[in-house]
């Protein structure tokens, strides 16, 4: 059965992608591979909205994210994190694992901080660099990222981003909000298979890290900002999916940053509307463009419902994560997806919660989404 | 013209590995995947000789340098490593990175270390680890592993050892010589992309970094350690470089990794008669199987050399690096390298040597290569 991933990274990577891939292989240290490898990074300065470099890792993004703390806070700094989701916790382990002073502001499970909160919390423990989670993917919540921003410049702290799920799904102005650290991944919205790993840096972040003593060296980003210029990266990369990337790239400037975006808040919106016909809760106040996640009822039980979609449809979904484990569903319909996408999922949804006992009246998801999608016009909105 | 790599990695990578990583992508969290990692897993401690596990990494194999370094040892110990060149060099810098107590031993570029001298340096220094480079990329230079293996046991150190250009290309009998970590990375003997990098670890070794509180977290080889069993990896894997790994792995056991290591020994010794017949000295005293580094005069130009190569044959060789730039041409054949190919590579080099100065009556090389070649039998030794 053909795999249909509608999880919330890895997703599907677009035939011209996997055939730019799929060519004899390329060395890194030549004249044709440095041009490729300049236009990616121009082409990622276009999408992170940004004219500061962004670097190119040969990692996951958790490698990212570990490039951005051993890079940019200092042993003993005072730093705020975010935590409301395995991800947003994810910034706190790895700043106490590098002996960062962290203060945790913990939310529940699904909820957006309040900028305000967040501003109170990182004045009152005089933190010099705030750590958030555009897109919490373990609850598909979105943090409004803008008005973080704000709170950064007035009290001047290096505020660093994970945007895995929100780059290239929701508008991120990395320059004019003031976002110095943007780190991201290459299964998510670029498309792209697992392995590459990026990370923006502001010129404060630049200075900040040309300072730092903390020890690094495979993930030492000055090493990486020294070479990207001649089109080099200071280790081999992962020289197909840097192919890969180009691409990627290609594909979404082609298609245009404004309509990416509103092509996934078009989707996303029909996802919602679609589920919450079935009478089902969304588990995030706020929710990402990337993916949704439901809970589904106890006596339905939601990896059963998994294994129904998985076991007649070929379609993979995401489970919960730690205290959500067994408890929701999460939909990915972030990257290549398309309306027609969207239609053959919602029916396979109705179907696997039926299958399991959930009152569904067929047809219910799909009349509500149907309404939404049609408003992307003709050509899926491309 | 046809990309034709014949640098010391990447290598090419052979058709049927290329086609398993073009399909659809899946998830990493099913059990089909899991199924292929613990596959492949299987399939690597053969190639290592091990029972012991060897760890997946998405990384470069510097990243599998530094996962080494962090989790076998502690800030403060003394730590011996060998450097005769790029590659050794960069052992040291990692260690002093981290803090370590570095004893180096620094050979000339092309020597390999006698293990006599080895035992009493770091008898001298109560080392508690020993860091070597088992075939220096840089030089084409090897290392007797077995008799460091002696050394090590001997004195009681833990055995750390490059074998990014040995893996899969000179026998490594990881258990029994005693190596407790080997390092190696995919684009090598692999016949893969780059981007996943390896480490063994030996029981010593395991229980090393169990106690060890050096701070990591991308390369935290304890969590890799937990998950591996079960067919996973603490953070998303480079999918598409795991297919593949399943591939050539399969490729390499098909052959069988004797047959493997002969074809190795008979092309890297056809190239070598090759080379002396054009009366080019190599770099290496004691050359690995891997590449053959050979000084080019002068005036004839390792650079221009290089150039006609890439430009009338459409052949990569690697140029020096740091102290050698622009003096010899390193020439790999290593991965899935025939008779065939040492040939072609063979004529163009006398091509490219007679276009630039060097006196070349054309057919020496090839003349030289035959016999040797010829001890490889039918179907390549395949």
């Amino acid at each position: 059965m053909q795999i249909r991933l509608f999880t919330p990274g890895p997703t599907s990577v677009p035939a011209e992608v996997t055939l730019s891939m799929a060519g004899p292989l390329p060395h890194h240290r030549t004249p044709e591979f440095r041009t490729t490898f300049q236009r990616v990074s121009a082409a990622l300065r276009e999408i992170h909205r940004t004219p500061d470099p962004v670097l190119v890792l040969t990692a996951s993004g958790t490698g990212a994210m570990e490039a951005a703390v051993v890079n940019l806070t200092s042993p003993g700094e005072s730093v705020l994190a975010v935590n409301a989701g395995k991800f947003g916790a994810r910034w706190g382990e790895l700043l106490r694992t590098y002996g960062r002073d962290v203060h945790e502001m913990t939310l529940e499970w699904g909820e957006s901080p309040e900028p305000a909160h967040v501003r109170e919390a990182a004045a009152r423990h005089r933190a010099r660099s705030l750590f958030v989670t555009h897109s919490e993917t373990s609850t598909g919540a979105l943090v409004d990222l803008e008005r973080l921003g704000e709170v950064a410049r007035e009290l001047d702290l290096l505020l660093v981003a994970d945007c895995v799920t929100s780059l290239g799904i929701h508008p991120i102005e990395t320059k004019s909000w003031g976002v110095d650290c943007v780190v991201s991944g290459s299964q998510k919205g670029y498309m792209l298979p697992p392995g590459l790993a990026f990370v923006s840096l502001s010129e404060r972040a630049q200075a900040k890290l040309a300072a730092n003593p903390s020890p690094r060296f495979y993930f030492d980003l000055g090493r990486a900002l020294q070479s990207a210029p001649a089109g080099q990266s200071p280790w081999t990369p992962a020289i197909t999916l840097v192919l890969g990337l180009d691409a990627a790239c290609r594909r979404i400037l082609d298609e245009g940053l404004g309509r990416v975006w509103h092509r996934h808040a078009v989707l996303a919106e029909a996802v919602r509307a679609g589920v919450r016909a079935l009478g089902l809760e969304l588990v995030a106040a706020h929710p990402s463009n990337a993916l949704t996640a439901v809970h589904v009822p106890e006596r339905v039980g939601a990896d059963a419902v998994r294994d129904t979609l998985a076991r007649r449809f070929g379609i993979q979904v995401a489970g919960g994560q730690a205290r959500l484990q067994g408890k929701i569903v999460r939909i990915g319909h972030l990257g290549a997806h398309e309306p027609a996408d969207i239609l053959l999922f919602l029916g396979a949804f109705e179907a696997a919660l039926s299958a399991h006992g959930h009152p569904v009246r067929p047809g219910t998801a799909l009349a509500a989404a149907q309404p939404v999608l049609s408003t992307l016009g003709g050509e899926g909105g491309r």
